[in-house]
């Protein structure tokens, strides 16, 4: 049997005021510090050894993820960042918040962005000061998969191939894994191990900075997972899951 | 031409109370943690950019190069950690401060390992429990690489692995690469690079957390090299350079 922690990094700046983030570069607040503080905190009180890190190659993921290990007093594990552990990227909403949204394509419209899994956002141009064409840490990345904008499907799909020939087959080796990413990247692998539906997953919300254990059988398949961390916290989580109709609750 | 740029950690806690460290793996001071802002902070208004970092398997340079890279918004870049750029091993007198040592060996004797480049302090034994053997970090080392103690001489002998296998190449290849290490695992570097002598190198102390950059032809023979930072901090630091007989200063 193996265990997978996965951890959706602690409040940004711009969850704060409500912005669209996806790929903006924003750091965490000091909530989101305090948050990844005590999700380390956790893990080191129940045990927990890392053998080898994931995350993206955004701060806000990376410093929960440097936070959580160094809290464990495991910063030395070996950490691996790729774009394709990033948020889902929001196109052309990314830097707006949500009534300048509305204002500028009105409720009905964002409803259906925020609601649908395969409708995306409107596409950034590439001379958009957004286009992560523009940014070198994108360099490396081939021009068909960079995104001009994405819907959960998109970030689905290039999550899995990060899953597929390197996340699974280390897990698989036996090395311990956790992940430090981001609420849509990581709505990415649940929906694939739990195997849950496209409405179903949208309804999924992933609790910001609440380790989730994943209990895998030998073909990486979950015999169970549960949250870690204060038990009140987690049974409001574990409630919200279930009021979402999620049978892995 | 090649830029390669060397930072030695802040200032640890073992640093303040004066205590043999080696691969003792203590935290940065408050101090230390300022001292690596002001290194990125340097670097960030210097316009410097980095493509890939190295590091050792201990916090205090972990934590070094984190607070740089995050102060220069550069956390993205890959980051490779090789136990073969800790600190120099001090066997049995890790540790132990420096009247503790000199109560145990007798002053001359500490002078002897303080001054000499192949003469080592005492081994410790596999069931020490400063034994690397016995810690998981140092799982995947051969253990016929796994050091009892050092001298400076099997420092250099076991970083030069990493120089040729993977910076050397990865800096010939056009990457911009930074490393974050040690007093002693640095002073292995600048005395390949600069072909100090084994009397000169014992002489040259890098300081902590000030960034040395290398300017390095096609072949990575040194041009020049300069330290960056306050500039009288930096004219102390190259007058003890210049004090200690060292031509590249």
């Amino acid at each position: 049997m193996y265990k997978l922690v996965l951890i959706r990094h602690g409040e940004s700046t711009w969850n704060k005021e409500n912005r669209f983030t996806g790929w903006t570069d924003v750091d965490l607040s000091e909530k989101g510090v305090l948050e990844a503080v005590e999700a380390g905190q956790v893990l080191a009180k129940e045990g927990f050894q890392f053998d080898l890190a994931y995350t993206s190659v955004l701060k806000r993921a990376i410093k929960t993820l440097n936070t959580v290990l160094d809290q464990m007093d495991q910063l030395w594990i070996p950490v691996e960042r790729s774009w394709r552990l990033n948020e889902r990227h929001y196109g052309g909403l990314q830097g707006l918040n949500k009534s300048e949204t509305a204002d500028k394509y009105g409720e009905a419209q964002v409803k259906i962005w925020r609601r649908s899994y395969d409708v995306p956002p409107p596409a950034l141009t590439a001379d958009d000061e957004r286009f992560p064409g523009r940014d070198r840490r994108y360099a490396d990345v081939a021009a068909a998969d960079l995104p001009l904008t994405e819907c959960l499907k998109d970030t689905v799909a290039r999550f899995l191939p990060l899953w597929h020939e390197s996340i699974a087959p280390a897990v698989k080796s036996g090395k311990r894994v956790v992940i430090g990413a981001h609420g849509n990247s990581l709505r990415a692998l649940v929906k694939y191990l739990d195997n849950v539906s496209e409405a179903d997953i949208l309804e999924l919300n992933i609790p910001t900075a609440m380790p989730l254990v994943y209990e895998l059988d030998a073909d990486l398949k979950p015999i169970k997972s549960y949250y870690l961390g204060d038990p009140e916290k987690v049974k409001a989580a574990m409630d919200a899951v279930a009021k979402q109709g999620q049978k892995k609750a």
